[in-house]
């Protein structure tokens, strides 16, 4: 491979040529051989492309970088958005905990790339633009890295995570109209209980999502707040006056999300709470998401020595040894999307409370658990909802089986014949092996007229 | 001892003769050995008296319930609300998972209380009230035991958690406001970087705070959330009409507290993300005061071989062998309580996430562990505050030290020689053991009285 | 109330006059005012009494404590150790995290307790001991709160938590031979699979356990090793010359239980891996039980609309509102014990990762966690299997009509005709609801004498 | 792009011309569009190479497979194991929780990977393997899973992560003693405490190490234990007689690791306890590694403000905004590794215990998360080995310097003067600002001669 030489105030170091990082990304690439390469997500990259952007209008603005300048980082930005240089960000995420060199990479990746807008050859020359001074400057890794992330999450949160969850809760809306006449026997603790309607059913996992996207949404506006222009520690060292609501303005501009400067810029380096509170609401899903799949991979169970109550769509033949098996692997790839999000969770949660001082290096590791729970809850529920939701039907003939047998029916005696006559028929009916009306009339407690008008499951489910 | 027989449906017990509490507590009690007695939180327990007494005011409202028995089990809750009764909840956590013996003890206490303020002798002549069909009246288990611990802890909340935190947070704003002046070294990686004032970093503890008192608060709309009116499934069986509404109606006004009637009965029976969410809350805001508890007490550390830019109160002697010692013992039992809540929200998260069907059978281990989290970092927040934040002084002497010897003052110049030549001046120094400003010079970058006038650690703290 | 005056080094204190404890004590209990009152394990407590008996021997026989002195303490610690003071010990979990307090509160309470012993009054006349210079000789809280939360965690983990899960493990050993001919249909996937026998199914769950027991016990060599002897920072300063070895052996000598010195006293106090490392089983534990105790209450679903495989024990009427109802409580008490120990493994982790320097300052919560997984595991366990597991029988009317139907038998033709026309005879015969013979037949793929020579459910269960 | 016709028991699929997967690789590729694509990691895959070949050879051995096709089959797998197919396997882990998807996977590519070898070409003529019939003879992705998750697991962690730890672990029992001689001040709760050597303090770091080691080794007894020979359910449906334990044989061969075949394969297919197991144990190093990182950036915090009683080197410019700042950057990796495992430690942990009657459908997950923390920690180590602990320099000059100054030096006269007087001088000392042997003769204790005698930091480390 053919290198050339590149400098940061450490000394030289060897950069491949092709490449357009310099010396300290170079330096992070040997330093941190841990897992694969480039872990750390693009989307952080992104993030830092747009304030870097953003930072360099504001600078231009404030009258302390020239147009020209802010146009050839502006540019190269603009070309790393539009996904022409991912191969120029080979860092992981167990990098220093600031992550100080992925602001670094980005640095060197847009004044190498700016020194080719330029016309020039990248090691040729006077650098057209420095790392430092121009590319980072008003900044700091420890206010550009929680912006990049905040940038990173809030996007990815508003883009996959609730377009996904809210395609699915409208799918488990609709179906809750569609089934709202199949009455169905209910289950409480596993066991047969008064009935319901499937429509109520699927109902209930709605008004979990619609809770869980209302608090997700309630985590947005402390991960609306930008770090930018707390630089080293939170004070703004170093930054024109007016930086820090100007920056967030460009870049609430850039994004169109409505990004606002940090209320504390201590709390914003020192601290990822944003994060932590954010993911709750991630988790919170997941949570809700696990009894919604593995309620329905229970209701289609079969088919036929399990409940069977409703049919789900077969994608894929299930198994490689027994012919005709088919699985709900939709409900098994969203589950264990879901023990995944519990993971991330703790993850985030033990780096976010070590922060020390008027900083937090959990940062990288941060980032890469609440993106990845984003997306793959907001992919996971797309594909949940295409390859299965949308297929449910009811089994009626199960359906119906079922709710006639149940002994539970007994329980809208409980007003007439009081609760302690009720339990005695349904003992007597389940030991019997009989029938719910058989046993009310032996034990003279009803007539059988009064049972039928008594004990209609259609009346049991409600409606008022 | 002396017992007398209570019954059953499933027939006679033998229950301790002084006891209120009747056959079905006295059946848990024995099959559930598991852990200390009495387990169950007296806050739950409570919660279910409020319900209870709601239930049968409105059962009366609705033409379902005689005053009579209103009156007896709203005077009989009453007692339990006063804490009279609290010996006779022996049960534990680890019951069913529905709280359904949990609910029986206090149907069977009402009972068996209401007999004797009926002017009876227990065990003697006709039940005054039934336990399932008067005190229980258009209620199951099911929807009770998520009405009373919402119930629980919406109270816990509002009443430890918030103001415990709110206190602590009014101090650390003003301790940001007294040290405002103090500038001192600022720390990242646990480094010396450019200065920031006491004040700011104390601010910066705050607005941890004030962010994650505006997450707990944003959760309670959803802890607002009655189960109650859903009985069996959420269907509402066996309730009369405009139940649902009416009684959360009566338990905001006994509790005083704006609780309302579920939106959606199913989930709220079904699952317990009103529970996940709000301790969500509770464990950003563990994450948060873990971070403000142990920067204190590194800043404290010492008193001679530490940081020691703080003073903290020294409350109690510090160690059994080394005299003289003193501990930042809030900070510790601080930190403990945020590792707890850290280890509660799994366990909450785990139940939450295993619901079955129409019903979340961890209720129990959920409310538990929400009512501990609450109450731990209500009454945590309030001892360190009173006996560590309030009592926190500057050492400025040190801090004065600290920060005249910090090679990070150099920052200030990279706005005047560039980053390479700034970097170039601290490295000099660091190596050389000698000032920025004898190396400034000695490289001949500037002038001493342009280092004078440049590097100035007041200057450096930002205030724009 | 009474009180009389006690002072340590910091000065005088009121303490109620008919308590032993002393002023250390007291001022913990006015500092620490978080949660309910004496929270601190009880085991904890017994454990100090061990190991405060183990030391005065030990220093009687190195030659620094009178045989007098020995005697006092060792009488009183044998009192504690009989349950007589249980109630001098009112102190909380959230403490000074290296449990100095509790320390204190033990010497102060065999102190006292001594002073009584030998015939004199509290708080007249000189102390016959000194808790500090006395009781606390040769031993720090740093090493003797370890040293104590050792033996609690191991004497629980040996006397409840091994034994009750061992008795589990031999009902279900006993399950899977006496259902050896029980053959059922397999599940996988919640969906019809091929079969196995209901001994089978029991003899995975045996496994479980066995290979949980065996993991526990691996951890216990770690959890033998005692701090005490390193007195406050590991190097055993004030310790008298053999101490370290000495006082282990009569600790093990006390205790009945092979505990050992440990073998780097710096790891025995800045670190509890080994907590982390017995607790990490007990949370294996808990996923196990969850899984057994999950299939238990699947299995037993219905009674008339769900698997209902088998049966188990019917302990208390389920439900408050559905007469008859009976429920799998002792599976629910089961997994809402799993959930707890999850979460307490992360509180303990969290606890363990954060210790500074010579000392881990997160001693009482990771003591109370375990001790409490410990307990409840072992606990749950035998709850479980004398009011469940002991009493599952097999519906063999259900099993046999399940097993039947199923689909999957054609899994059995692989090795005959190949996986892909078998496919398609199941494919076939789902679609048209009919048998695997009747498709079998109909596409010409075999004769019904081959169907019935080959697909036989009794040879598809294995036993080579 | 061209495609080709491949088919499988649900009918015809256009799949990729150039690539070697058929219809089933490319269902799950369309019907599971989670995350980033190919996220099953490549070592599972080369497990199933392995085991594949390993069942082709007992398969042919046992009498029912040609040498012609175990050959093929032999040849494609070892083509995998070089390396040569890695872009032919692009599924992810959110599939079926079987991993059914990329069982199939496997199977797929070694068919038509071994009609190719046979000199035909894809798509065209005869198979001349089947991929269910032949490469998955005597399996199913019920056991093959599981088999290829614990020969990827046992191979990570014998390949990487103990090496990783062991070559950390040799450094740091060099650095003990290295420094054995460097007495220093200890710390407990931050504090100043008695002293110790800098090599003690190293040996206690060592000394978890090793404890971790041997708990990650008692792991892998459990972890050796192979599920193939279980197929469907467990009963082993569908091998040939003695199958089992010759396949594992074949494992053991192949790989060079002690593999046998699991005890009980319904444990081995329904619960994956023994990931679980191992990653406890991975948990247990990550929460040392945690306390160990911390305490070197502690120790090396300064240069001027902090302990810096350490250096470590610089192997990077720690900032982009403050010049000259070298940070501890090793420490946040590492430390960043080990948050993330005791979050993938959760998902791992609600992964396990979600299984069902004869499956765990938690598989891809738990093997992914189990196969990223063996090698972070593997990784980290090495990393933070080279690049920081071998470096490690004692600050002779300060360690003095706060070594002088300390009070706790007085805990030297406990067992001269008694704990009481000893702490009257250090409380003095502390309030005047002098030294102990001032106060101590001032007070009239000692004389300054004996102070000298008896306060010996070199005599306070212990060593008997």
């Amino acid at each position: 491979m053919e290198y050339r030489i590149e400098k940061d105030t450490m000394g030289e170091v060897k950069v491949p040529a092709n490449k357009l990082w310099g010396a300290q990304t170079e330096r992070s690439r040997n330093n941190f051989k841990i897992g694969p390469a480039a872990t750390m997500p693009l989307e952080v990259v992104y993030g830092f492309a747009y304030l870097k952007k953003a930072a360099a209008h504001t600078n231009c603005e404030l009258g302390v970088l020239s147009e020209e300048k802010r146009d050839l980082i502006a540019t190269a930005c603009d070309e790393i958005l539009a996904g022409k240089h991912d191969e120029q960000f080979p860092l992981v995420i167990w990098q220093t905990g600031s992550g100080t060199q992925s602001n670094m990479n980005v640095n060197e990746v847009v004044a190498n790339r700016a020194h080719q807008l330029a016309g020039k050859t990248i090691g040729e020359g006077d650098k057209t633009l420095q790392p430092n001074d121009d590319v980072n400057k008003s900044q700091s890794s420890n206010d550009t890295f929680p912006t990049g992330m905040h940038i990173a999450a809030y996007k990815k949160i508003v883009e996959v995570t609730i377009p996904g969850v809210e395609q699915l809760h409208r799918t488990l809306v609709k179906k809750s109209e569609d089934f709202k006449d199949v009455v169905k026997i209910g289950r409480t603790h596993l066991m047969d209980a008064t009935p319901l309607t499937l429509g109520q059913e699927f109902s209930g996992y709605a008004s979990q999502l619609d809770h869980g996207l209302r608090a997700l949404k309630n985590t947005l506006a402390h991960l609306s707040e930008l770090a930018l222009g707390g630089t080293a520690v939170g004070t703004g060292i170093n930054t024109p006056k007016g930086y820090a609501v100007k920056v967030a303005e460009y870049i609430a501009k850039f994004t169109e999300l409505p990004f606002v400067t940090a209320e504390n810029k201590f709390e914003a380096l020192a601290a990822h709470d944003a994060i932590v509170e954010s993911h709750g609401a991630l988790k919170q899903l997941a949570v809700s998401l696990n009894k919604i799949a593995n309620d329905i991979r229970m209701l289609a169970s079969g088919p036929r020595s399990g409940i069977g109550e409703i049919t789900i769509p077969a994608n894929e033949p299930g198994s490689s040894i027994m012919p005709g098996k088919v699985n709900p692997t939709q409900c098994e790839a969203l589950t264990m999307v879901c023990a995944q999000v519990m993971g991330n969770d703790v993850a985030i949660g033990v780096g976010g409370m070590q922060g020390h001082y008027e900083l937090n290096v959990f940062k990288p590791v941060m980032a890469a658990n609440i993106l990845q729970s984003a997306q793959l809850i907001g992919d996971a529920c797309v594909s949940f909802d295409e390859h299965c939701a949308q297929g449910i039907e009811p089994n009626t003939e199960v359906i119906q089986k079922m709710l006639n047998n149940s002994l539970m029916l007994v329980t809208a005696l409980n007003t007439k014949i009081g609760y302690y006559k009720a339990a005695e028929i349904a003992n007597t009916a389940h030991k019997n092996g009989t029938t719910l009306k058989e046993e009310a009339v032996n034990l003279g407690y009803l007539t059988a007229e009064e049972f039928d008008a008594w004990v209609k499951p259609e009346d049991m489910v409600g409606n008022k």
